[in-house]
């Protein structure tokens, strides 16, 4: 019965030649050959030299199999295959097959800053770089040109979900989202509230504030619940404490529970942000947003964590607020210590990487698995306790992790949504390599050359235009 | 009188059209317009706009300046371009125009590791991976493909100049030595010295070390005077104090001084290492290599220098020893602490840049300036009183202070060795950027893609076949 089965899935089949590209076809499953790689624990890779990934038509995963005959074992996964449809497979050869990377933490909007003013600290560099960038995105038309810009490197680095800050400007941030609905990619959009100690043309009321944001989620409530399943969704983004009323705080929390929206924002990065917020909120940074209604009330990522311990920590854990380790963004800023990264591991704790443009000055979550790697083993030399993070921590935080913020997203197990890049590495696979070798020369010495396909829930993702 | 001597210069030119790749032509003047950045001294970028740079046949610098007239003001200066031959100007449009990278510590035999094996100490790293690695070299058919590999990845970075480290192996470091030859670029290429505690395959008896160098540097007095000018040399290279006896040490210290050859090895990278180093010698670590005539006795390289401080950092200042400053191997090896190059700068030492592959796992000089500085904000961090370097200082590290232990190089000043890099970093600029912040960028955020043409010595550097 069983071979009876396995000849009818191979007269089905539609093989196609090795990494061509591929019309979509959407209403096809996909079967996928490669040598896979992809982290279910953080502890190790599972790998599959020559392996197959299943996809079906909604761009889930059905199943991962070292051979095709072994796809068919489940007994619904086969009735699945089987079902009449044709089925596509996809062989990419040599190349490494991995899940895509996910940014838990940038600013679209200070793309043009990105590799430049790297001489001051946080709060300086906000006043004097970083707001005057953001004041020009009032012109929907230089918005446009940037963050096509922003989107297209995004995609070359192989980025397909990020949690993203715009600005304050309603009709830019709509523009943003319109530029990743086009590509086809993931983002959670964040137009900025912010009403204290910031330029005049960034700061909004909070009646400003709520309307620009009910205006980006649109629709009848119908339509709402709809979006929550939509690659692109906006999300409620207090700048941070230092640049919101109490009643702006508040209107967030509001917000994001009236509409269900997640949440983002920046916690205790430098410790003069934290002494600010202290006197401001007279209580620590993150129980301030927990009072507000803002640390995971929705689902919350918080960026960069360095100072976070005791209390806040526990909190976090409680509330299941993801963590962004910004790991380039904290040494470029100069925040002065090291987020405890390995500490928040061990307590169980959601993390993620984040590039932060224009804090951090790369945008490849490659680099930032390098980079908190290395930070990790600087946090090790001063706290030989904790051990620093392996690769495979360091891609898991990248993948599984982080894209669990965005729902069943980076990994290859039944059910997630297949975001996925192929590696062609050829160019740095001189010699006998094995594939975990690959992986890290890739991580390591590699850059979106290698890139030689990309996928966002199934779909195959080409160069969006500029 | 300078007007009619400006129309004969006019008149000679041979004016080439934008970036094309040009037929060489060893006897021509060249004179390159470009948007033109270099450091004279560490605390700021000379800029010239649109400027221009005249280089002899020799492919020395004879100035630079704002307009062609400006170049034939020096009495000295118009005579050289006007002595009758023809001059080429090429005209590198809106590109940037900057001296070559400069790598004062690579390890070519270790390239296939690049990228792998980050999970260990110094000590454990090289019993593990590294020793085993380099005993393939034995095999020459082994190090022509890598050696070819390396070099060529090195040409696609832009170093036009580096201290290499081969292994002990005679005949696979004359091999690389040839390559480099072949490529036309610059390189002191060190047949590594080793006899103690390490595999048999790769130690060497004193006697052994001795005669391979001989054989390694051939001809006679005269012919070894001549080559004391020539691109690529060999350069003293004891391993490191715990891989070499006190003969073996002796004996290295005394082939530098009869042969007048530079020297390389590594210092102060490790705690362990230090207490090694001072158990097997009895004193500390630079008197150690002091005491055998290997710091300074001829123009010594001394990589790493992390826990270098007090008599060590003056004696180094003493001798004109240079140190190799190796920010990304310094972390992935956990070295558990930050070399101060601050501290070093502010007492006057030599500072240039490594890479040190496998160490590090980069080979990006560019990359290396950005780490350097990061790795300087960490330091702050801790020694507040030491301000963190700057971009200017990171780049004269990496060209004209780096680019001194080569000679004239690493500078537009008259005089210097034209090494050169032609910078497109179209795709980096997309808005009004100042000639620093495009040059910020480049070294942020480029890569090997933006470098359009390379130059060594006056001659530009194609890619070399592998």
């Amino acid at each position: 019965m069983k071979c009876t089965s396995l000849i009818l899935v191979v007269l089905a089949l539609v093989v196609v030649s090795c990494g061509k590209k591929q019309k979509e076809n959407r209403n096809m499953k996909k079967i996928y050959k490669a040598n896979i790689l992809y982290t279910k624990y953080k502890d190790h890779f599972e790998m599959l030299e020559n392996g197959y990934v299943a996809v079906d038509s909604n761009g889930r995963v059905i199943g991962v199999a070292a051979d095709l005959a072994s796809l068919g074992t489940d007994a619904s996964q086969r009735r699945i295959i089987l079902d009449g449809e044709d089925v596509e497979i996809i062989d990419f050869g040599d190349r490494l097959l991995i899940p895509a990377m996910n940014d838990l933490h940038v600013h679209a909007s200070q793309y043009r800053n990105q590799g430049l003013a790297m001489d001051l600290e946080l709060m300086d560099w906000l006043q004097r770089y970083t707001y005057p960038e953001e004041l020009k995105y009032a012109d929907t038309a230089y918005a446009e040109k940037m963050y096509c810009h922003f989107v297209r490197d995004l995609w070359r680095h192989g980025t397909m979900r990020a949690c993203v800050f715009a600005t304050s400007h309603t009709e830019s941030t709509r523009v943003l989202m319109h530029i990743f609905q086009k590509a086809g990619m993931g983002a959670f959009v964040g137009k900025v509230a912010m009403n204290r100690d910031c330029p005049e043309g960034l700061a909004e009321s909070v009646e400003e504030m709520m309307q620009g944001y009910e205006s980006l989620i649109g629709g009848d409530v119908s339509q709402r619940r709809k979006s929550l399943g939509s690659l692109v969704r906006p999300i409620v983004t207090p700048r941070f404490i230092p640049s919101c009323t109490p009643e702006m705080l508040r209107s967030c929390g509001e917000l994001a529970v009236k509409y269900q929206l997640p949440v983002q924002s920046h916690l205790s990065e430098n410790k003069e942000e934290i002494r600010i917020v202290q006197k401001l909120e007279g209580t620590w940074y993150g129980d301030a947003y927990n009072r507000y209604g803002l640390f995971g009330q929705t689902p919350t990522v918080m960026a960069h964590c360095v100072y976070t311990d005791g209390e806040e920590l526990e909190l976090i854990k409680q509330n299941g607020v993801m963590v962004a380790h910004c790991p380039t963004s904290n040494i470029n800023l100069t925040t002065g210590s090291i987020a405890p990264i390995r500490k928040f591991l061990d307590n169980g704790l959601r993390v993620g990487l984040g590039s932060d443009i224009s804090g951090g000055h790369d945008l490849s979550i490659s680099r930032m698995m390098v980079y908190a790697i290395q930070m990790s083993k600087m946090y090790h030399s001063q706290n030989p306790q904790r051990p620093f993070l392996s690769m495979s921590e360091a891609f898991w935080m990248a993948t599984k992790s982080a894209g669990s913020f965005f729902g069943h997203v980076g990994s290859f197990e039944p059910g997630y949504e297949f975001d996925a890049l192929v590696i062609d590495d050829s160019d740095l696979n001189q010699d006998n390599y094995s594939l975990q070798e690959r992986l890290e020369r890739f991580v390591y010495m590699g850059d979106d050359r290698q890139i030689a396909h990309r996928f966002c829930r199934g779909q195959e993702i080409m160069e969006p235009e500029l």
